[in-house]
This record gives structure tokens, sequence and C-alpha cells, in this order.
């Protein structure tokens, strides 16, 4: 076993211990040299070990006598419940929130209300190669028309998609201008105006807002905070032929943070081929796992091609090039239409940029290097929230992805907070953009996709200080 | 006065003489020696002058016995007819013709089917030096989200509005992925399914495709070759209250490639806002002028902010990196909120590329060499299609664009060209893709983006032996 997974797997079987409360806070780990003749490595193996256990907030060094389990994955709040939404139409909007929000763009200096990585998260100079290199590896420097794209990129997506179970060929791939796009040109391509769809609830703004501009009628499902969406209502759907398709954010959705079992996926992917129901499954979060491994999709059991998988490098590398792509399964020729009626093709420079970066491997190490920042930024956050925000507040428990949901007591006005917040200069966003129906005025999101630093840990404490009135 | 526009106004005079038959076809032209002494100027300037009027196509060198007024210009075909569509709402679509011809991209070795530059008139070292350049002018190198776009292209459009009469600041200016996505935004923000739009007939087949995909409606108006859309229709509608808004080419008009006067453009312009009906104004050809000085534009007479102006780089730099904007005048609150809702935002790096390039000035140098290009290329079109094409052939004129207008006599069939064209190779696009009613079956559209050379004269003679029958 190469020495670099060594260490990590000896971190994550003491992290296993930790968080099934083998080893407690407080308690004193095992020393340096007693991992080394337990586990037979070297001292530097175990050394790295401890301090990736020290990066992921788990243990902390007390005056040189060693290495204690701390005190921060111990004092996580209460789950978030889980949600119970009206199952009927809806084709309200919540437009009048989010004005607000988008009026107060460029207003805050402490950013917590935004899915992304800060720039120091993100490789610049590499990426900055890349692209560099792309002028050099497409044909006149991708200066003009092309109806194929980055067929570089296409490969290492079909590549990649190994990680998830996926087997691809890279003509199954459709680039696009990030997942916006993607998700967009699915619902535009299977969907008719007075159709209904179905949607996790909470869910992304921004397929509500698709949506109401698309003139669909949605239905929004209960959600688990920590596994995702109820199969059993969508079945019920589906059966019933109420909803044209569902969109669904499959692993560590968006706002709530689930993620749906293997078995989730298995069963429902074997339901919408049952129903013939499409499943628009967005997947910009699946790489961002706490863990060593990513979890499975959708896709990866879709043998018929009933599932239309979406995804992008915004929420992983470069939100700044909009690089996204779609694998639409069986849709391909409606998609495809569709993607050629309202764009034409897209700028294939950054796509290039990025297959280039992935070619020589980049991808997988910068991956495995974030998937520790995020997971060390989240526990900071889980910490600060425990210390500064009031008892009853409740959280949900991500074990991946940017977004954590908070809900607090049932009569807690969020949208009171963000405005006070707001004046603070602390952008946070109000659970209610994330529904059309009225709930979730007591729930707001935080990110951590910005690196932990003072500046946060003081706007955490204001927060929890606003909160607590 | 400098020397290079010096040579070009002897050119200009030259080209004047012989567009008016002042100089006719075969005469002998001053040798340069005459032409320094009458103008007072060095022979390089006169040679220059002379070298220019060659690249035109309008003199040639015979023997060493001096320049001559050349075959070309003198045999152009009889002007193209009037449209005369039926003036009705339509929303129909012409959509399995279209996809014909996208199921049959990438089949055609030569290319004349496509409005865009060849590589070969793209400046790619000097687009690649202002790329690299904004990995350093961008903070931290564009690599994350961006909600106002780049600054510094949106200055530089600004600031080159002036040489259409327009007056902006940069915050007046909408940047989006292509001219594609600025008018579908304004089209989105002004209407609702089941509106009337009124566009040019023939016009642009993505108009027509995205009024499709918005379930609206579409009156097509009569169009002259040379000047455009017919105001009095589109006032008559206007007055009528039966159009939402118009979509107009107004300047070298795809495919017809006509240019509305200055006066029709004041014209409607009074009349819009009279009536308070938007023009949303498509230029993407208005910097391709064949002569020194570009067109001006409706936006150049819009005191009300009535005219949604769309332009983009596609047609004049660089195709490859969808870099476009729109100027939403009185309109910006709700285009700008359709842009949040369907791209959140763009990516950065190639807006500030194009920003960098015109900075330094390169984009006039080049918009001016372009000219010539392209003035030249047309003149060998037209040649050619004067040589090869049946006598009853007629031809629209453009004075600047990239799109030729080809109508053949009335029982001509169009789209069987097509296909004995594609079967050898070339494409060329019918002329039944740019209405929803049944007309133009016996038009081609051609295009002139590409450097002439022989493989093309060839292509074209082939093409005129198959329309022959």
């Amino acid at each position: 076993m190469k020495k670099e997974l060594l260490y990590l797997k000896i971190a994550d079987a003491v992290e296993h211990q930790i968080k099934n409360n083998v080893l407690k806070v407080g308690d004193k780990l095992p020393s340096i040299r007693t991992i080394c003749k337990e586990r037979g490595v070297s001292v530097s193996t175990a050394t790295q070990a401890y301090l990736e256990l020290d990066k992921r907030g788990l243990v902390e060094v007390k005056n040189k006598s060693g290495y204690y389990v701390s005190y921060a994955h111990q004092h996580f709040k209460k789950l978030a419940s889980v949600s119970q939404p009206k199952m009927v139409k809806n084709a309200n909007n919540m437009e009048d929130v989010m004005r607000m929000i988008v009026e107060n763009f460029g207003k805050s200096k402490i950013q917590l209300s935004s899915a992304h990585l800060s720039p120091d998260l993100v490789p610049i100079k590499k990426i900055n190669s890349a692209l560099l290199l792309a002028t050099k590896t497409l044909a006149d420097s991708g200066v003009t028309y092309n109806t194929e794209g980055s067929i570089k990129l296409k490969k290492n997506i079909a590549k990649r998609a190994l990680s998830w179970g996926g087997k691809l060929n890279y003509e199954d791939v459709i680039t696009t201008a990030g997942c916006t796009d993607a998700y967009a040109f699915c619902l535009m391509a299977l969907t008719q105006r007075g159709d209904t769809i179905a949607v996790e609830s909470p869910t992304y703004f921004g397929f509500l807002r698709l949506a109401h501009q698309l003139g669909l009628n949605v239905i929004e499902l209960p959600t688990h905070p920590v596994h995702g969406v109820d199969i059993g209502s969508l079945t019920k759907l589906m059966k019933a032929k109420k909803i044209k398709l569902c969109l669904l954010t499959t692993n560590y959705s968006n706002p709530m943070g689930g993620c749906m079992t293997s078995e989730s996926k298995r069963e429902l992917v074997k339901v919408a081929e049952k129903y013939n129901v499409p499943i628009v499954e967005d997947d910009v979060y699946g790489e961002l796992s706490f863990s060593i491994q990513r979890p499975d999709t959708c896709k990866t059991y879709d043998d018929s091609g009933i599932v239309l998988y979406c995804n992008s490098f915004s929420k992983t590398l470069v939100s700044g090039y909009r690089v996204g792509w779609l694998l639409p399964g069986k849709f391909k020729a409606e998609v495809a239409r569709v993607k050629h009626y309202r764009t034409m093709y897209n700028s294939i420079i950054t796509h290039e940029a990025i297959g280039n970066f992935m070619e020589i491997g980049r991808y997988d190490l910068h991956i495995r290097k974030l998937r520790t920042e995020i997971y060390n930024n989240y526990l900071n956050l889980q910490r600060a929230i425990s210390l500064y925000f009031p008892d009853d507040t409740k959280v949900a428990h991500p074990q991946g992805g940017l977004n954590l949901w908070i809900e607090f007591n049932k009569k807690f006005d969020a949208i009171g907070l963000y405005n006070k917040a707001i004046l603070n200069k602390i952008s946070i966003t109000p659970g209610r953009i994330y529904t059309l129906q009225n709930q979730f005025n007591n729930c707001i999101r935080l990110c951590y996709g910005q690196k932990w630093d003072a500046e946060r840990e003081n706007a955490l404490k204001l927060l929890g200080k606003l909160a607590k009135g």
C-alpha cells in the first residue's frame, strides 16, 4: 500500500473510533511511538496521520504532552427536522425574498451565503497553466466556432465517472456552460408549460426559479436531513402519473445536505423505469465527500437511460469558468436539440483548460486535498454554532458538500436575522427561498467553502448574538 | 493626414469612379507616376492605393503594362426580390429542414454555410496574449464567481459605441454568453407565451426557433434586399397593437444583407416610442461594413430607452469565446433579472481577454483590416456566381456583413441543391429555414467569412453546375 494511503487509513480508523465514542472528548490518543509499533509504520507516517486528524478538527496537541480528542464533534447540535411540505401542485414563487437578496449582492464583507470555494482553495497557477496549454492543444487556439466541444474534456469526464461507477464513452457527454444550462436543457427538452415536476423540500432556489420561468408546477417532497428525499412519496407520485419528471440533488443536497443511500438510489431508478418518469439528477456536490470515497449516483444504477445526470466544475474547481456537462441517457437527441436552440455551442477554451488540468491527474489530487479542507471548515462551523448559537438551534449533519442547514426554534424570524446580518456586512441565506410554500421561515443556510479564519469566527460569534436577539 | 489614411482615400476615390462608371471595365487607370503628381503623394502611397484596389477585386495588372479596371463588379447579377410574406400570425416551425442541416454538420469539407470568420482572418496570437494577460488583470485570475462581469470589457464597449453614435456609461452594458443569450434574455423579459412579435422576412433562423420555444407567434414583414424591413408595415402593426415587440437585424441583416437607412432607423424609433413597442435590435454585423465608416443603429436615435441593443464579438473577432453584450435601455431591471434566472453569471476570463484586446487599440486596427478582407471575399463570390450560376440567378447587394442571399428562378428547388451539394461535401443553407411560411424555396444563403482560394473557386464552379441541373 502506498504510504500516502496508509496514513489516511490510520487517520480514518481513529476518526471512526472518535465518532463512535470508542475514544471520547478529552481522551489521550496513543503516542506516535505506539502507533508505529501497533501498525508497523514509520514515525513520519504516524505523524502524518495525526496531522491529518488535527486538520479535520478532531484532535489537538496539549503542551507537547501528546494528542487528545478535541472538543468539536461532540457538541454538534440536534439534528434538523425532516421536512413536511404540503404535497400539492404549486406554481407560486419566492421572488420577493430572492429580489431582496440579489439587491444586497456586494453589500457583505463576510460571505456565509455563497456555496463556492474561496480563491485560496483553488489551484490558480495550475489552472492558468492549463488555460495557456489550451491555446496550444486546441485547433486554431479555440477561436472559431465548434460544434462538438472539447473532446479532451469529455474523455476525462468519462474516465473519472468510474469513481461513481459510471461506464461511459465520451460521446455520451454533452458539455454545457455550467450545471445551470445542463439541468435547464433537460427540463426544456422533457416538459411543457403546465406540466408538474417533483423536487426535494427544501431544494435549490435555481430549480424553483427555472420551473417558474418554464411555467411548470412543482410538488415538494418530504426530505430527511441525512438521507435525502422520501422515496415512498416520490414513488406514489410516479405511480399516480402526477409528475412529468423529478429533479433531485442526490448527494449532499442544497441546502439540507442529505445524501441518498445506494439502496434508495437503486430503488428509485427501478421505480422510475417502471413508471417511465425521468430522473434529472444534479450531482454538483458529489465529489465533495468528507471521506476518501465519494458516493455513487442514480446514474450508477441506470441501465435504461431514464436518468439525466448533470454536473459541473463550479463547486469543485473553478466556478469562474462556467463549465458543466450532462449525461442525457436515452434523451440525447432531444437534449442536444435544445442545446442547439438555446446556445448553439459553448466557449471551448475554458472547457479544454479543465480537460488539460484533468489529463495530467491534477484533478484527483486537488479533490483529495479539497475534501480535507472542506471537512475542516465544516467542523469549525459546527463548533462555532455549538458555541455561539441559541441552545435550541438544530443543524443538519452533512457528510459532504458546501452547505449547512440550520433550524432555529419555530417562532424564529430568519428573514429578520438576514436583515440584521446584512447591516453588519455578513451575508446568510434565509430558508424561505428554498421552497414555494410557507415554510422554513425559521431556517437559514450557511456555506463553508471559504477557508476558516478569525474573521469568520467573529462573524459567527456576532451572528449568534444577533440570533439570540 | 496619416499616410495610411491617404492611400485609402485615393483607393476610395478610384472605387467611387469605378462604381459610378466614370471608369469602365477594361479602362486603363492612371499610372503610378500620374497619381503621384496629381495627388502630391509618394510612389509607395500610390502603389499601396492600387494594391488596395487589387485586394478589393476592382483592378488587375496586365503584363506590366499597368492597372486596368477589372471584370468583377460590373457583372453582378440582378437584384433579389423584395419579400412579400403573408402578414399573419404564425407559430409554425421549420424544424424538419433545420434537423436535416444539423444532422449533416461535419459532413462538409467546403464551408459556404457558416457566417463566421475563418481562422486566418482572426489575430490568434494577439488574442492568446490578451487571454494570458487576463489571468493577470483579473482578481484571482477570474477563477471564482463574479456577478458584475468584466468591467474592462464593458468600458471598452462603451468607448467604441461612439463609432455608431452611442453615448454610454459602462453601467449601461450587460455582458452575455454570445448574442444568442442577449436577444433571448430580451424576449424572455418582455414577452409571455402567446404574444406576437414581428421580424424581417427572411430572418435569422435562431430568432424563429427561439420564438417557437418561448411559445410566441411571429409576423414576418416585407423586406427589401438593400434597405431592409418595410417601416410602413411595421408601423401599422405597432399602431394596431398587434405586436409586443419587434426583433430586427438593422445592419447587413441575415440572410438578406439589407441595411436600414439612418432615416428609417430614426423614424422607426419615433414610432416605437409613440406606440410603446420595444425594438430588440441585433447589430452583430454592423462593424463589418465594406467602407471605412460603419452604419449607425436604432439605438443611436433612442432617447427614451425603447431600444434593446444586442451585439457580440462572434462575427468580428473570436466566435469561439462566446462573448456578447446588450444595452437594455429602460428595461435594465427586467433583463438583468432574467439573466440571473437563466445563467447566474458568465465565464469572465474570455470577456476580460477581449477587454484587454480592445484596451490597446487592436480591435480598431483589426476591424479596419477585416473590412477589406471581407469585401474582397464578397467580390470574389459575386464574380464566381456571375461566371458559374444560371443566367436568371438574382442576388442581394449587401454593403457589409457575411451573408449573400441568392434567388434562383421560381421553380428552382433549393433543398434539392442543398442535398446535391452536401453529397459533394459542400455546405450551403436553403432559404426555407429563414421563414415560418412556405416561401424562399428557390433561395439559398452563401457566406463569405472564409478566405477566398482555389478550393472555394472550384466549389462555386461545381455548385453552379449542380444548380444548372
